[in-house]
């Protein structure tokens, strides 16, 4: 069985997207900074079918977020913010018709739906029962693969408190949001206990690779 | 003239100190984990005066927490926790008779006091007009030699929303408090500008080296 795994941007400040996420692609006002150290990298650009990009010290983060990776779980709205759109059953996600998946891609939500297959082997499956169900449905369709969780900081606070994610690596960028959604928040007691596994220096950003600890404290 | 520098322990989830400061020598409860890398360092324990001790990839950053230092500017909560210590002006900090500073410092409270001469070259001065004013005296009792901030997280704020910081080391410690000093908090729209200077790998530690650029946004 592969690892369940989370590669995630996150500003100084701890937030993963700025306010008002239904504005601006899921990621609030001022979140796109969050991205500006994969957007020009070679490895991000292959994934969206884009040829040329930059070869640096992020490149095997980058990599690894897809990498080895047989399905994906994530948030609503890391598949389609506010009520707005997601509210029609049209919307098919902010990637457009090919999404940079390329696997079954499974989206917890309360809002029952059928599946929603795209091109380049995405499907979207929508997931009513829960983060546990999400993830074994995730892991059956990665057989021997990972499953990476795609977030958003909601869905991702609620797989940390339970203790199910394996591996997380998080991408510290030097801004501050000042508000939004805070990755590390809402754990309450249930805070999982990790280990310091890597970390990266980068241009314009530092990574951390972190791994649980398997004796829960 | 020397630097204006912050060298803070913060961890996961942000926080610089858990929750009930004044229970715990100013760093809260769980609070004591985000110095499980430095304590057992020989650059450490030398500046508390004891011998022996380990030298690993922290030491340099250990070493630049009071080297070329030639004073120190802390907040009240730093100095003497709660309302308990500091209502009472026998209080000599948490650090004994001899505090590893062995340079001029200057506290920030709203409470009048002379000033108190220690062991080892550290006299506290206690300033009543602001965060500007206990820089100015800092910087002139440094002469040419660098400013150290020394916490904690209330003054931080001030000093980082004002834009006076010229570097910053985070050493990002992978445990989670929950609750307690949120570091990067309460800035308002006034966020300092940062860059990355450097990334070092320790153990159980990332320390990240931040500069202020120079042009604001």
């Amino acid at each position: 069985m592969g690892k369940f795994k989370l590669s995630i941007s996150m500003s100084l400040d701890g937030y993963v997207a700025g306010p008002d996420q239904s504005e601006k692609d899921g990621l609030g006002i001022g979140g796109e900074q969050l991205h500006d150290w994969v957007v020009p990298l070679k490895a991000f650009r292959e994934g969206h079918g884009e040829e040329g990009g930059e070869v640096n010290a992020s490149t095997p983060i980058a990599e690894g977020i897809l990498g080895n990776v047989g399905a994906v779980v994530m948030g609503r709205n890391m598949f389609g913010g506010g009520p707005g759109p997601w509210a029609d059953d049209t919307w098919k996600g902010w990637w457009g018709d090919n999404p940079p998946y390329h696997s079954p891609v499974f989206v917890l939500t309360h809002h029952t739906r059928e599946p929603l297959e795209m091109q380049g082997g995405t499907t979207f499956h929508f997931v009513t029962d829960g983060i546990e169900s999400a993830l074994e449905q995730a892991r059956s369709a990665a057989g021997e693969k990972d499953v990476s969780l795609g977030g958003g900081a909601d869905v991702t606070q609620q797989y940390l408190a339970a203790g199910l994610l394996d591996e997380i690596v998080v991408s510290i960028v030097p801004v501050f949001l000042g508000s939004g959604a805070r990755l590390f928040d809402n754990l309450g007691d249930a805070t999982p206990r990790l280990e310091q596994a890597e970390a990266i220096e980068a241009p314009g950003v530092t990574h951390i690779r972190y791994a649980r600890v398997a004796e829960p404290r």
